[in-house]
C-alpha cells in the first residue's frame, strides 16, 4: 500500500487557486509511477476498507528506533500505577516510585522562588498593568518585579504571547551571552546561541544537519544518553560507541573511570576532535549540580574555541545552544531549521536569561536563592551518597561514585540462573531484573542495555531524585528485592 | 571530509565504564571502512586546521530546505529595521510591518484575559500557596482562581515545572476530549491526543513516521504552506501539489473556489483519501476565525473518523494533535517519537486544556471572555475587508475574499518590463515585486513562489494582522508603492 498523504489545509483552502489541468496530468503521472516503483502490493492500491498506514508501510527508522527512558520498563510502571488507583493494596507496594527520568519536580523539588516570581511579575505585567497595583507588589519580591520590567522591556512590543525571533528573542540572547562570558572569561555571541523546547530539539536539528547517511557515524561514549541512540535511529546514522572509548581511553587515560571532566582531560577530548576532523557536541546540561568540592564545572567552550555544539540546559526546561565557531553558512542552515519550527516557546526562553542572570549580592531575594540552590544541591549529594552506599553494600553490585548530576549506573552481578531465566523470559538480564524490582517494590529504574555496556556486563540507571524522607523507605525496599532475587538464582 | 561526531556527555562522563579493547578494535575497523568508502576527500581527514563540517559535507536536503514565512525577505526586514534604530530616518518609513507571519500578538493584539489569569493564578499556587493570600483573590477573577485549582488537581503532584506523560497531562487532554466531543457531537478518545509544542514538532513527527523516501508522496493543495514543503524536504519526500488539485477540483468541485470548505466537500476529500489509500493530514489550526455568518467551521473527524491526523491549535501556541483511528501500533510508533522529546512545555498544555473548555454562561469571566474574542474576531474580519478592497482597487491585482483564517493571497499581474527587471536581479518575479515593496514601504509580505502557484501566474501572501487604526496607513502606502511601480515596468 503506497504511504500517501494528502493535507487538507484548513490555513489555505481559505484562499486559494488551481493548478491548471494539463500540469497535473504530468505530475499525476511522474508521481503514479514513482508508487508503482514502490515495493508496496497494488492489491491494496484503492482498497477502501484497508488502512491507509499500517506498521509495515512506515518509516522503517522509527520502528528501529529505541527510548528506554520511557520505554517496556515505564509503560509497565503506568500500568501498575492505573492498577493501584484502580484497586488499592493491588500490588506489594502503595505508590510507583519513578527512578527512570531526571525530573526532579515530579519526586517533590521545589522550583526556585525567584524564577517563579519573575515570571509571574512579567505575566502580571501583560493583563491591564496588573503589576502596577498594590496587590503585587505585596506578592513579589521587589527585585522580581524589577527584573520582570527589565525582560518586558528586551521582548518586542512586549508581547510574550507572540512567536520570537527563530534563534530567541535578542535581548534574552544577549543577557545568556553575557552570563556565559562572565562564566568562562571568554567572549560569546548571542548570535551563536539557539534557544530550544529542551535538549531533544537542538540533538534532533544536529543530527539532521550532520547525518548524510549510515555511512556518517556519531561516537558517544557510554553509558551514552537514550537520546543519542534514538535520535541517530532515527535520522539514519551510524552510532559508533566502541572506538572512542578506545581512544578517549589513553585521550583521558590520566583519570582510570573519568566522572566529572577534568579540565586537561578536556583539552584531550578537543585534541582528539581536531587532530580526526570531528565537531564536538558537549552535553553540558548539569553544569551546578557537581559534589565533590574539590572539582568544579568547567564549559568546553571555555579555553577550547573549536568547531562545535554545546548545550546548557536550566532546569532542564530550555536548552541554550551555542554554536562555537561554525562557518557562517553552516550557522545560516541551523538559522533555516530553527525558523521551521518558528521559535521556542517564551517561558523557557526568559527561564533562560534568568538562570544565567541569577541575583545578585544585595539584591532583596539573593540569600533565599542562594538558600533554595544550595539547599536542593546538598540534599541531592546526600541522596547520591546514601543511595551509593547501599547499592554497594548488596551481594554482587558495585557502583561508582556519582560526582554530579543525578544518576546512578550501578553494575550488577547476575546469577547464571537469573540469566537463564531472562532468557526463558525472552528478555535481556538486566532487562529483567528491572522488571522483577518494578513488580515487587514499584520502583521503576532503566535496564542498561538502552545505554550501552560492555557485552556481558549488566547494569541498571537510577536517579537520585526521590525526596530524602522517602529515600530509607527505597533503600529497605531495594535491599530486600535484591537479596531475596539473588537467594532465588543463586546457583 | 568525515562527518563524524563526537559526544562529549557531561550527563554519562559522571559514571561510566569502558568496553574492551578488542571489542572497540572491530568496531574501529567497521567505522573507518564505512568513512573509507564515503565521498570525502581522504586529505582532509586528519586536517588540524579544516573545520569538521563545512556546507559541502552536511546532510543536502537541509540544504535544499527552504521556509519562506522566515526567508530571504525577513532577513531583509531584520536588517532594514536594525538600520532604523541605529538611524532614524534612514529610510522613507519609520517602522517594520510584519505581515508575513500569522503572529497577531506581536501586531498588538491583546491576550485573553481569562488564559493569562487562569495561568497566572495557576503559577501563584505553586509558591508558597500565594493564591491563598487575599492579594491574590483581589488580583484574579474568582473563577480563573478556581479552574487554577482544578487544573492544579490534574497535574501530577501540582508539579508544573516537571516533564509529564509524553502524550500531556492526562487530565488536560480529557479535558480537551471532552471539549472535541461537545464541539463535534462524536466520541473523542484522550489516548488518541498528542500535545505537542505547536504545529511544526507535530508535522516533523507525521513526515518521520510516514515518508521512507523519495517515493513516498505528501499532497498539498495549493498555495500550501511552507512547513509542510520544508519539513518534506528535510525528511526527503515528495511534494505533489499538482495531482490531488485535478483531482480535488472535481472532488470539491461544487464550489469553483473553496475557501472555509463546505460539509459536503470535506465528505468528498474524505471519500477521495478512503478510494485512494492516503492518510489525510487535516491542519485545522483556524477554528474559531470565520468571518462570513452563513458558514462555519466543522473538523474532519466530525463525521468523518477515517484514518488520519487532525491538528488543531489554541491561539498558535500549542497543537492538539489527533490522531483519528490510527492503528494501535501505529499510535504506539508516535508515542515513542512523542517520548524522545519527552513531553511539550506544560503552559502550552495547560492553555490548550483552557481553550477547549472557555468559561460557561454564568462565571464571573464569561461576559468578558466573550467580549474579548467576538472583538478580536470582529475586528479581524473588517481588516480583512478593508484590505482585500483596497488590493481589488489596484490595477492588476485581484484578491480572493477571506472568508476566515488571517491571510489575503493577492494574485499580481506584473507587466513584462518587471518580469525582465526581475530576471535581470535573478529573483523571481514575485520576490521582485515584494522586496520593492519592503524597500520603499517597510511593509513585509511573502512572495507567493513559496506557496506554490500556478506557473506564470504571480503572488503574495499578506496577513491582515496590523492593529486597525494602522490600516489606513498600511493601504495608503501600498496604494502609492503600487501606483509608482506600475508606472515604472508599464510597457
Amino acid at each position: 500500500m503506497r504511504t500517501f498523504v494528502l493535507f487538507a489545509s484548513l490555513r489555505n483552502h481559505l484562499s486559494r487557486r488551481f493548478h491548471s489541468q494539463n500540469k497535473n496530468q504530468n505530475q499525476y503521472r511522474l508521481l503514479s509511477s514513482r508508487f508503482l516503483s514502490s515495493s508496496s502490493p497494488p492489491s491494496m492500491a484503492s482498497s477502501n476498507s484497508s488502512p491507509a498506514v499500517t506498521i509495515d508501510t512506515i518509516n522503517p527508522k522509527v520502528k528501529t528506533c529505541e527510548y528506554a527512558v520511557r520505554g517496556e520498563i515505564v509503560i509497565l510502571a503506568q500500568k501498575l500505577q492505573e492498577e493501584l488507583q484502580a484497586k488499592p493494596g493491588s500490588h506489594p507496594f502503595d505508590e510507583i516510585i519513578y527512578c527512570n527520568i531526571g525530573n526532579p519536580q515530579s519526586l517533590g523539588q521545589q522550583p526556585i522562588t525567584f524564577f517563579r516570581e519573575v515570571g509571574l511579575s512579567l505575566h502580571c505585567a501583560t493583563i491591564q498593568a496588573i503589576l502596577d497595583r498594590s496587590e503585587s507588589q505585596a506578592l513579589f519580591s521587589a527585585d522580581s518585579i524589577e527584573r520582570a520590567w527589565q525582560i518586558l522591556d528586551q521582548i518586542p512590543g512586549g508581547a510574550t504571547g507572540a512567536y520570537s525571533h527563530s534563534q530567541g528573542i535578542k535581548g534574552l540572547r544577549d543577557t545568556i551571552a553575557a552570563g556565559i562570558e562572565a562564566r568562562d572569561g571568554f567572549p560569546a555571541d548571542p548570535n551563536d546561541i539557539f534557544l530550544t523546547d529542551g535538549a531533544s530539539p537542538a540533538v534532533h536539528s544536529m543530527m539532521t544537519l550532520l547525518i548524510r547517511s549510515e555511512k556518517d557515524g556519531i561516537l558517544c561514549p557510554i553509558p551514552q544518553y537514550p537520546l543519542y541512540s534514538a535520535s541517530i535511529a532515527l535520522h539514519g546514522g551510524t552510532l559508533g560507541w566502541g572506538l572512542e572509548i578506545a581512544e578517549l581511553k589513553e585521550a583521558v587515560g590520566r583519570c582510570r573511570r573519568p566522572r566529572v571532566l577534568a579540565e586537561e582531560n578536556q583539552r584531550d577530548i578537543v585534541n582528539f576532535c581536531k587532530q580526526e576532523g570531528l565537531v564536538l557536541l558537549a552535553d553540558e546540561v548539569y553544569q551546578e549540580n557537581v559534589y565533590v568540592p574539590e572539582k568544579k564545572f568547567n564549559s568546553f567552550k571555555k579555553g577550547f574555541p573549536i568547531y562545535g555544539v554545546t548545550m546548557g540546559s536550566v532546569e532542564k526546561e530550555e536548552v541554550t545552544w551555542r554554536s562555537l565557531g561554525l562557518l557562517p553558512d553552516i550557522r545560516e542552515q541551523i538559522y533555516k531549521m530553527a525558523s521551521v519550527n518558528l521559535c521556542s516557546n517564551i517561558s523557557g526562553q526568559i527561564l533562560a536569561s534568568l538562570v544565567m542572570s541569577p541575583p545578585k549580592v544585595g539584591d532583596e531575594s539573593y540569600e533565599s536563592y542562594c538558600a533554595e540552590r544550595d539547599g536542593i544541591l546538598s540534599s541531592l549529594a546526600r541522596r547520591a551518597k546514601t543511595l551509593e552506599d547501599a547499592l554497594n553494600s548488596l551481594e554482587g553490585i558495585t557502583c561508582n561514585k556519582a560526582e554530579g548530576a543525578m544518576y546512578l549506573f550501578p553494575r550488577v552481578r547476575l546469577p547464571e540462573k537469573a540469566i537463564k531465566a531472562a532468557e526463558a523470559a525472552k528478555c535481556a538480564p538486566d532487562a529483567f531484573y528491572c522488571r522483577r524490582l518494578l513488580n515487587a517494590t514499584g520502583i521503576v529504574v532503566v535496564p542498561g542495555s538502552g545505554f550501552g555496556q560492555v557485552p556481558g556486563t549488566w547494569h541498571f540507571r537510577c536517579t537520585i531524585l526521590p525526596q530524602e524522607d522517602k529515600i530509607p523507605a527505597i533503600v529497605s525496599r531495594l535491599t530486600d528485592f535484591h537479596k531475596s532475587f539473588m537467594d532465588e538464582y543463586r546457583g
